[in-house]
């Protein structure tokens, strides 16, 4: 186990866990978990991750090719060729695309080719049509002499057979689904995708499609958090909403839990569905809770715990909440469960923008604070969105969000931060 | 028509028109172009895009309620309680989640109301939980007095009944999805999605299922530019590999354009297939080619033309500059036919890196150079991919790419450029 911070909040009520350190917690815990794999058709692959290396099952190219128009040659002929001193070769032949070369270039002579085509025997370079000047059907004019290997691939230089095209753990991007298609490539043996279900609870919630009496909410976070789940790439299904008592609440957590790879529920951040979501995860088998809250904000009764290999994750009930920590940890758990590597560990790019306002934080607490941007005079202005917890319009407003660190106690108007956008 | 800005090559063989003034013209073509729109269930909407605009149906909240966990009051009760001069109120009742309150809070009293409890009749504010002190199950002490509203949503605060909740073109990311659920939208009127066809062609090009004879080469640019239409939300169909003969050719982009609303072929960057491309795209029908050839490098051969309203891309036969000319050209415009609108016109973002070696360019064309990152001392550092024209192995290395402008003459080693990260 990673070395953990633990701190009380202002009633001393729980522990918190900073941001990192439980992370820190639940990615350990996920990090021997493989999912299975499947082997599907190459065009059928978009996204998916490979479970195995792709390596080459031939030589690429098969034989040498032109990579220009122009003339295949044979190099030492056309040696000390310029402007004012041309060399003349007879054009007896040409090479066409999609067809093998049958003729031999003898000396002083050349054959017509075009980009990608096959060098033909006895060519060892090609001399550019730019270079080139005609003088009949028979004959060509050339005014740069060039080297061996000059506008050619070698056979074999592109990729060799049996290099590796592309490792485990990559995720098959176009680029990426282009080059096996290359390599002929027909099926890939990549990871299965990551199930998540989702339940919501809490007796006030109803599902969106009906009209509330009066202290009843629509449930909102089954469908945020499954466009979140579909975002990052990952499988859903939604469980509903499921009473918050407890010999009905346990038994769909335990379904969700033996059909899923992650199980998500959200339920208000009321002190009763908190604890129940605390005495569920414990009741469904070790290692039970890994995680009872973090110093974020939003998402501070955050609830995070496994059984056996299954991540759950007790979110708060308020929607800018629930999604704020599925940024913070959930998204970071189906990623890791993916089995997805990256070959660079780039940063997840900001905008720089100046605040609007100031914004205060308490010490030891991570803020989380959405932001609209709009163009100012020479810089992009964050204006804060500070809409009351029950709000439920500010939640599409937000073009991003930044962070106040632990460390700080606030940002003051016009300090430059840093805003990451929501796609 | 915008103002055009057109160049000739080298050669002076064709005249080529800066991406800028192509691009211009291009989606100055596709502006009045409305796709239809569908009406689809909620959870079925994500990434859709909304083709009318979304009022609310409803006060929301329909009630004023606490946005706290607390005690509900009449704020008057508790002006200028603290610490050292709490008051005390009755506990007379209490607001269950799910319920309607039936009792008024009287003066002197309070009700227990948990977050996003509705207000009962009489109260006016809510004094947080953390401010209380019980004294018996009767009686709590209020150490922070409250004023009129104070953690209250009042009744409509949140949207009002008929204001717009979202704009038409708007893009339904999972928060705004929430949104909508929130105000009990069951059904959304969305345009439909953008088809694109795609099209090989060169009778040296086979299906990546099939083994290469000499000179043949196997069909990459299908999928790579499929991936690359899916990730620009837009549908395709794949119509194979077509003979480069203009009688079979033809009718299959025809085909290709009745049952589209871009049509894509690629094949060969061959004076011959572009002759073909340039012949088949004015057959069609006007307004026939808008941009024959742009200063970008790769794709300077690209063609844009249109029948009737339906844009047809004539990519490069090379991969990597098809997949180019994809990204300036083919995604702004399935953005545009989209439908979509941006609430702001936020940058594309990209990450500063150290330039590893010079990179000459000609003035007067835009180079795309791809390029590898890699941790440096202190910043990241980009190395060009250089791979030769016919490479295929390149192909997916790349992590990003920058730009070297048309004002330039090139970029040189440990210059900082701005990289833009393929996703």
């Amino acid at each position: 186990m990673p070395e953990t911070q633990v701190t009380k909040d202002m009633l001393g009520r729980s522990e918190l866990l900073s941001v990192d350190a439980a992370l820190n917690i639940l990615i350990h815990a996920l990090q021997d978990i493989t999912l299975e794999s499947e082997t599907i058709p190459l065009d059928q692959a978009f996204d998916r991750i490979l479970a195995e290396p792709i390596l080459s099952p031939e030589d690429l190219p098969a034989q040498a090719r032109s990579t220009m128009d122009g003339f295949a040659v044979r190099a030492a002929d056309t040696f000390g060729a310029s402007q004012s001193m041309p060399c003349y070769l007879n054009i007896t032949g040409e090479v066409k695309m999609g067809e093998a070369p049958l003729a031999e270039v003898k000396k002083g002579c050349c054959h017509k080719i075009p980009t990608g085509g096959l060098l033909p025997l006895g060519a060892d370079g090609v001399v550019m049509l730019e270079h080139t000047v005609p003088v009949d059907e028979t004959m060509i004019e050339i005014v740069k002499g060039v080297g061996t290997g000059t506008h050619l691939i070698q056979k074999g230089e592109d990729i060799a057979f049996n290099q590796q095209a592309l490792p485990t753990g990559q995720i098959l991007r176009p680029q990426n689904i282009g080059l096996l298609a290359g390599l002929g490539i027909e099926q890939v043996t990549v990871y299965r995708k990551v199930r998540v279900g989702i339940l919501s609870t809490g007796d006030e919630i109803i599902p969106h499609t009906e009209t509330p009496k009066p202290g009843q909410i629509r449930n909102i976070n089954t469908l945020a958090l499954a466009g979140l789940v579909r975002q990052a790439d990952g499988i859903y299904t939604n469980y509903g909403i499921v009473s918050d008592q407890k010999e009905i609440f346990l038994p769909a957590v335990k379904k969700a839990v033996q059909e899923n790879d992650i199980v998500l529920f959200s339920g208000g951040s009321s002190v009763g569905v908190r604890d129940l979501g605390e005495q569920v995860i414990e009741a469904l088998g070790p290692p039970g809770i890994l995680v009872h809250g973090v110093t974020l904000k939003p998402g501070k009764p955050i609830l995070i715990g496994m059984c056996d290999t299954t991540p759950i994750f007790g979110l708060p009930g308020h929607p800018v909440s629930a999604m704020v920590c599925f940024d913070f940890f959930v998204k970071p758990a189906i990623e890791q469960l993916s089995g997805r590597i990256h070959s660079a560990q780039l940063p997840e790019l900001s905008l720089p923008a100046q605040l609007t306002r100031n914004i205060n934080s308490a010490p030891g607490r991570r803020d989380v604070i959405r932001v609209q941007l709009f163009r100012g005079e020479n810089c992009w202005r964050a204006e804060p969105i500070m809409g009351k917890s029950g709000s439920i319009s500010t939640l599409s407003k937000a073009h991003g969000y930044f962070l106040i660190t632990e460390d700080s106690q606030g940002v003051t108007e016009n300090t430059v931060i840093e805003v990451f956008l929501y796609s």
